[in-house]
Order: C-alpha cells, then structure tokens, then sequence
C-alpha cells in the first residue's frame, strides 16, 4: 500500500509517494490532479515517471515562516480521493 | 534562456531544467511530452511545477551499465522541439 503523507519542516511541506500499477494508471491520476489544481488555483510539485507521482504541497498560509495547517491536510486529503 | 541538457554520471543520465512563463504554457509543454512519449514507449522521469519542468533521461542501452548513446541525444533533441 501506498504511503500516507509526510509532515517535513525546513521548509514546511506535505509529501507523499504513490505507485501505480502501469502508465495509464498513472496518466489518469495526473488528469485528475490537473482538474483539481485547476479548480483550487494550487499546484503541488510533482515528480513522475511511468509509474509512479511523487508530490510536495507547500504550505497555502502566507508569510516569512509558513507552516502546514488544516487547510493545507484538506487539500492534501482531496489529492487522495483521486486515487482508485 | 533555459540551460541546455546536462550530462550525468552513476547513473548515466541526460537532465535538462526548463522554464515557462505560467501554468498554461508548461501544460501545453507537458501534453506534448506526453504524445512523444507515447509514440517512442520511453518515459524520462519528469519532476514540474507551475513553471518549470526538469526531465531525467535514463539512457536506452540495455546491460549492467548502460551508458548515454547517440539514441539519447536523439530523443533529448526531438524533446527540445516540443518547445516554444
């Protein structure tokens, strides 16, 4: 099973690795990332290859020092519901 | 302007880091990544953001210890034309 989110500081960031089980799995999923970044203005880093998205959230709190907050694991949270 | 591909060592690999001008552009770069990847079944890893997009190329040759070839160049260069 695939990895839950990781909490990281310097800098603060959520990240999470998935795997999938062939390219169109994964080419799906990234569709669907597309729409939701879209729709919520906010895009992840995303390193992929063929099987497999590594994401990084930053934080959506603004300031010198941003930290991870709720709203940053619902947004995470929304990522999940994309997968199969 | 974008730095060209880099040429890395253990493991061999090709890199290139490119830079768009908004979200729009690296999508239209990416959609077009994708067909050239599919035509050729050869998927560099690809790690993007709203504005950038950096890309490792494994090398094709096959063995233990497969090294950068002309092949690579070739495909690195028909990535280059997908740009703007």
């Amino acid at each position: 099973m695939d990895q839950p989110w990781t909490h990281r500081q310097r800098p603060e960031r959520l990240e999470r690795r998935l795997e999938f089980s062939d390219y169109e799995a994964t080419r799906l999923f990234l569709e669907r990332l597309e729409q939701l970044s879209e729709q919520q203005s906010r895009y992840p880093d995303i390193s992929f290859g063929r099987t497999y998205v590594n994401l990084t959230l930053a934080p959506v709190s603004e300031g010198d020092d941003p930290v991870v907050t709720e709203a940053d694991h619902a947004f995470a949270a929304s990522i999940d519901a994309l997968v199969d």
